[in-house]
This record gives C-alpha cells, structure tokens and sequence, in this order.
C-alpha cells in the first residue's frame, strides 16, 4: 500500500522534466530552475534504481553486481561529472562526503528510528553489516591521507598520493564484489518476494537508458545554478553539496530504505544504505580522481578538516551501533541527532 | 559491613560543614578553606544521591527518573554556576571533561579492578551500557565540534552552534529517558535488595532539600578558593578543574559504584559510573551553556585541543572493554593506566 | 612440509654473515653491505625465535615469559639501540611506528588472507585478542600524547611527560604478564604438536646465546649503513625506518605467523602478530626512552603526525575486525590495503 502510494508519488513528479526544460530555455529565475531539476531528478534516480534492481534479478549475480555496481549511484555520479567539468571541485568533494554520512547517519538513522517504533528491536545480520562497515574506515583513512599531509607535501605529490590511494580503493572494491558474488555469496541471498522479478527484461533496460539521459540532461541544469543559487540564497558551496546535492541525488532510494526498516527487513534497508555509502567511498570518490586526472585538470582527495571529522566519526559511530546485529528506535535517534549536528555546522561554514 | 563503615565515614566529614563557614567567616589561608569546603561536600553529595535513589523509589518510574536527572548530578551543577558566575569559564569546561574521564576511565577502571580480583570475570547487561557508550560517543562528536570550526569561524557563530549543538544534546538526552522508562523500562529493571525503599518519603524530601541548601553554600567557598589555591600551589585551574573538583563533586557515588561491583553487581555499577558520564555530558554541559547564555555572558562549548582527545579515546577505549560484555581486573588497570595518563598530561600543561 | 622449506631457507641465508662482515671489511658499497646485513638478520631472528620458543616450553610459564618478553623482539630492541647509539631518533621511532602497524596491519592481513582463501571463515578467541587491541589503543593514546602538547610545552616537559608515560606503559605490560601467566593462564594454554619440545634445552640456550651476539653485530653494520644509503637511494630514513628496518627484524616470525594461519591456527598466528605488536609499544619503546635517558641524551615519545594517524588508524579497524573472533580472506585483504596506503604516504613523505 505504501509501496503503491511512494510510486505514485515518484510518477507526479516525473511534470518536472518538461518544467525544468521549460525554465531552462525561458532562462527562468536560478532557484526555480535549480528547484525544478531537483524535483525532476528525484523520481528518474527512484525509476533507474528499480530498473538496475528489476534486470540484476534476471542476468545471475555476476553480471547483476557489475549492473548494482555501475548504476547504483549513477545520478552521484552523473551530477558529480558535470560539477567536475564546471570545475566545482568544492561542491563535488562535498557531495562525496554529504552522500557518505547522509546515507551512513541520516538514511540509517531514520531506518532505525521509524522500524524501530512500537518494535522492542530489529536484527539484522551483523557480518555482512561489518564489511560494509570495516570497508568504510579503510575508505574513510584513505580520504583523510591527502588531506593530512597536503600541508607538508606540494601539489604534484598530494596528486600522487591521490592516484595511489584512489586505485588501492578500487583494487580493495574489486575485492568485495569477488567477496559478495562469489566467495561468500550465501551471505548476501535474497529471499522472499522483493527477489521475484516484477518487470520484463526489455522494460527495465529500457527504463535504464531512458533515465540514464535524461538525469544526465537534468544534472547539467542543476549543477548550472548551483552557483547562482549558492549566492541568491547566502548558502556555500558546502552546505548546498553535503546537504542539498546529496540528498536529492539518494531521495528514491532513501526512500526504499526506510520503508523497507517499517517493514522489518533491516538487512535490506542497511544493505542499501550502507552499500551506497560504500560505493561512493570506494567506487565512485576514486573514478572521479582517475577521470578529473584523465582530463588534465586532475581533482585531489584533500577534504576539509571538518569533512574528515565528520566521516571518521560517522564510521565509528556507525560501527559501534550496528555491531551487535541489533537496533532500536533510540539508536536511530541517536544517528538523526548526529547528521543534524553535522548539518549544523556545515550550514554555518563559509 | 563495608556499607555501614562507608556511611560512618560519610557522617564524620558533615564536621567540615562548619569548619569550612569558620574558616571563611575567619579568612582563613584559602588552602584549608578549599580542603575543607571540599571535605563537607563529600558525605553532602553522597546523603543526596541516597536521598535522590530513595525517593525515586517510592514515586514511580517517570517522576523517578526526573529526579535522577535533576539530582544525580545536582553537585557538580551546582559547582559548576557558581564558578560560572565567577565568569572560571576554563575550570568548568574542565570540570566536565574531568567528570566525563573520570566516570568512564578511573570509577569505571576502580570497579572492574576491584570487582574483578579473585574472580575469573564479571558480566554485565552489554545492551544497556551500548546505550551509554553511543550517547557518549555522539557526545563527545558534539563537544569537539565548535573546538574545530572555533579558528574558522568568528566567536558569535561558535557560540550559535554551541547553542544550536546543546539543543540537540538535550533533545537526545530526553530522548534516552523515553527509552530508559517507558519503551524500554524492562532493560533497566531494579531487582533484589538494593531496589526496596529503606528511608520514608519525607526523610528523603528532607535531606534532598537541606543537602541541595549547604552545597549550595559549601560549592561557592570552593570555588571562590579555586583561584588562590591554583595560585599558591602553582597548579593550573585547568588541573583543579579536570582532577580535583570532578574528584569532590562525585566522592560519594563513586565510592558506590566501587563497592557494588565488589559485590559482582557489575549493572548497577557501571549503571552509575557510565550513566554519570553521559548526564554530565547530554544535559549538564548543555544546561550550562543555556544557562551563561541567558545571563549574557555566553560559554562557548569550544574545550582545548588536549580535552578533546581525552574525551575521544575514553569514549573508544571505554567502548572496546565494555562491549562483550564481560570485564576482568586487567580491563580495570587498562582504563586507570588510561586516566593516570592523562591526569599527567593535565598536571603537566600551564 | 612448509615448515621444511622454510628452514632450509632460513639456513641458506645465514651465507650472509660472513658476506656481510667481508663487505665492512673491504669498505664494500653501503648498498651493498645493508642488503647483506639484512639477509643475515632474517634467519638470525628466525633460529633466536625459535630457541626462545624451545627454552620457554622447558622452563615453565613464569620464566618462559620472561624469556619470551625478553627476547620476542630481541631483533628490533637490538637495532633500535644501535640506531639509538648513532642518534637516529627518528629511524628509532619510525622504526616503533613501522613494528607496530607492520604487525597489525601487514602480518595480521598476510594471515587472515591467506588463511582465509578457500575456506569459509576462520575462527580465534576474540577475548585474548581483545586484551592485545585494548593493550594496544592504550598505547596508542600514550603515544600520541607527548605529540599533542609537543607544541605547548617545553622541551623538558615534554621528556618528563615522555618519561612518565613509558613508566606507566610498562606498568601495564607488567600486569598483562601478571594476567596471562597467573590469573588468566588457562586462556593462553598451548595444545597440539607446536607445544612440545623440539630441541635439547642445551641447544637452545646456545642458539640463543650465539644468535644474540651475532644479531648484535649484524645490526651495527646495519645501522651504519642506513644514512649512506636513504642518500645513495634518495629514500628518506622515516620510510626506511618504518617500511624497510621493521619488516627485517620480524621476516622469520613474519613468515611463521602466516604458516600458522594457513594450518588454521589462527589463535597462534594472531597471538605472534599482535602479541609482537603489543611487546613493541608497551615494552620495547619505554625501554629505549628509558635507556636514552640513562644515556643523557634523552629520546622523547613525540612521534610526527602521520605516525600518530596510522597507529591511531591501525589499532581502530584491527579492533573493528578482530572484534568478532571471526575472520576471512577479505578482512585480511582490507589490512593490507590499509598498510599499502600508509606505505604510500611513509614513501612520498621527504
């Protein structure tokens, strides 16, 4: 029923399309615009994540995690390419980092919070949580590395050290994806109704490259404003990517999340997003320093001391709460209050 | 038996409440007045803690539990506005990180050593302590976030989001009373001898009312010594602060705490020590900085570089014994290692 | 079988002791010499490993640790001296740094991983390995200390606090020995073939007595060397001292560490690699401040930043994985990106 109505819902917002395009062209008021591609892109992530889920189920678990792995945060990337092109190296680190710990605190805290109501706890399994987990302190030392020595090296070095941490990050995803697929693929089997295959081949494919375009054609207008907006409304670069770019780039499938905690299947609700978080901190972070590098205008992993922090205490906190395979409402509380004291801060940076 | 000679000493110390008025009324030399205005609040706090447990017993689980929140660390509160008001805004965000490692490192590491001699180890409720090891943690993220942004930031928006900050904490303090006495009560069941009442109502209401009087009296002869003291002695107020104030605010359940675990009541032990950590630190600290900022003169929650890794590692470390579960005396001596570390550190630092 | 291999290899390579002093005699090149000098070492560290190893199954528990304390780390404590002699503080420290993640990291990855490789999971007693993490976090805060207020405090300060901290670092290990040879023996007790006697007790102590005066020699030409060639190879003497001199020192336990994993004997292989860990953090570096002290020439515990973040790093995500008692090939693999990162950074560091 509220699978029925959060469709719906997505659908309605699909009118954003032509709107943005519209405002685009009668070079409308930055906010609207920006405003307008956010709204449009929402429903287009929703649509290609249940695509890429709809076609996984159906080609075997080899082909199934590479599709996971390319697509699953495909909207990041895609808008996160077009900052890099416009050279809003600020706003791309920032939405690498608000993805990390808003999917890590605000998406699992939410999840935890909203299962966890008029339940004693949720459990889940707390192995499969524990590699996402440890993967992201690995991710997390190896973006915190630049940023430690960026004072005491020079420029071409830190660019280096870049390179050399991007591609262990990509070696280290690599490894996971031989882990969940082949190795311990037992540990990550899906089972029940959301694993039977609801839409035809042919439909999810085409949905995917459908949706493929048109975010790719939204993100260019979003990531146009985000500079004018940025200066109309008085918020930094920052904030808008920690807080706005990556929110709206994960809002369908934040939205799977939670409902699928209401549902009491925490496995699935982490797995999406403590997955995403590990994405971007293993895939999606190291592909953009190879791709900025490949580009002549190479984009370093020196995040912001406060960026730093905030991951770092993420991934603790994270760790500590889902060790034991357990949650409750209050742990979710905890996770929510966390992101909001992160959000705060950011919020106040210039 | 140990209870009873406990009490004893407890009564003898009420002497120093006297003493202490003479010695101010006399100008005494302000070291005697400091040693004896600190012996006097020792059996205080400890009859009001009793009062404050007795009470609460006999009141049901919701107002029970405001009055451990308004009186459990009542002391140190106390303590605290008075050295507020003395605008010693150094000595009480040092006391807070005093109380804060105290609790977790050197009464936490004193009741798993003592406890834990002659037995092979002790076991413990690891749920509920998870509870209070991630309040602390998401606490402690709180309290070094303005100390990172402060040289970035200019002193009036440290002081929003120190507000803004201890907003947050309150809200997830209270929060963790909902979880404590109403979704989750049964985690928190008081069962055994410990649990009956042994004073009538009114006694309780009595001793709350006269102990919460003469503290009050007793904690501004403190603190109006702590300067001549640090003088004289050639300690920093720093070191008063973190050490020796923490040490007098909490004599009493400290002493508890200790001796229940010597009795392998591991629960209620821990129950004290951790959960005194995290009221200092989710409502104390926030009340203050709520406090100075209605009376105009603002505290800002920015703490030195050397507290904020002090809280950091007891929070991790504290985390790591305490999480299976189990403790034994080494655990112990590895948590006092822990504070005498850094109570060198804070005696060392000018 | 391996283990046949092994020795045999060991064997060969003791060719280059008398290579080694041929090479000093004749003024040979320093590359030269320093590659000769650690060939020689390995195997010398192997048969000193072995005959502690044998001495200590013969002597019983309380003298056995002794021996096994004194002698464990003979190799390194041994250079470090030398390297202390020569006024090398900052290759000595590296050298600390590099034996404590080179253990953690690289050897308890090398174990895990090849351990791991066709078999589900491996599993160890997650509550001895738990002593050694916490041993180790407690470490790694008094290690960080003296760099923290490095700046704020004066040179003699900083020694005193150095001084202090080593007292209480060892303090600590002195109760470890306490738990795992009297009152927690029974957690350490060795079963199956690896626990008896091999060699004649004569034999032993005359390889012990033999490869200690050797060793000795060896890492004198050793150190000697190390400035001619961090210049001939434009290598700083931070990375040789943390890549190169630690993973010399322990290339025989090393090896014998990931034997054991592969056999499945992961509570032995971990122990090796931790306990070693554990020994270089707790024992070996307040020993050197104590003898650099007695020297007059007082080598302080301010380790440089990046050291600090990679113990600090290290010990949270070694703690993260060992937590479970559980391991597999992917875990180990995270290890040792982890120490391929830092590796990294010790190499582009001048």
């Amino acid at each position: 029923m509220a699978k029925l109505n959060f469709d719906a819902i997505l659908g309605v917002l699909l009118i954003f399309i032509p709107i943005s395009i519209v405002m685009e062209l009668l070079h409308a008021n930055s906010i609207l615009l920006f405003v307008s591609a956010a709204l449009a892109i929402i429903p287009l992530a929703g649509f290609m994540g249940k695509a890429t889920e709809e076609l996984s189920k159906q080609v075997g678990a080899g082909i199934g995690g590479l599709l996971n792995a390319t697509f699953g945060n495909a909207t990041e990337l895609i808008i996160a390419i077009f900052a890099l092109q416009a050279g809003l190296f600020e706003v791309v680190k920032a939405s690498l980092t608000g993805g990390i710990i808003g999917n890590m605190l605000l998406i699992t805290g939410c999840s935890m919070f909203f299962g966890g109501l008029n339940r004693e706890k949720q459990t889940f399994n707390s192995r499969v949580q524990g590699v996402n987990s440890t993967m992201l302190a690995l991710a997390a030392v190896g973006l915190i590395m630049p940023a430690l020595v960026s004072h005491i090296f020079d420029f071409n070095t830190v660019e280096t050290l870049s390179l050399g941490i991007s591609a262990i990050l990509l070696i280290t995803y690599v490894c996971s994806l031989v882990f969940s697929l082949r190795t311990h693929r037992h540990l990550y089997d899906c089972e029940g109704e959301e694993c039977k295959p609801q839409w035809p081949k042919s439909k999810a494919i085409l949905v995917l490259l459908a949706t493929t375009i048109i975010i790719a054609l939204e993100s260019e207008l979003l990531v146009g404003a985000v500079e004018p907006v940025s200066q109309s409304l008085g918020l930094t670069e920052l904030f808008i990517g920690v807080i706005v770019v990556a929110i709206i780039g994960n809002a369908a499938e934040h939205s799977t999340a939670i409902i699928m905690a209401m549902k009491n299947n925490m496995d699935l609700s982490l797995g999406i997003a403590m997955g995403s978080s590990t994405q971007i901190a293993l895939l999606i972070a190291p592909v953009l320093v190879f791709i900025s590098w490949l580009w002549g205008n190479p984009m370093s992993l020196v995040f912001n001391e406060f960026e730093v922090v905030a991951v770092i205490a993420a991934v603790i906190i994270a760790n500590m709460i889902s060790a034991d395979g357990e949650s409750n409402w209050l742990e979710g509380a905890q996770l929510i209050a966390l992101y909001a004291m992160m959000a705060a801060v950011f919020f106040l940076i210039r």
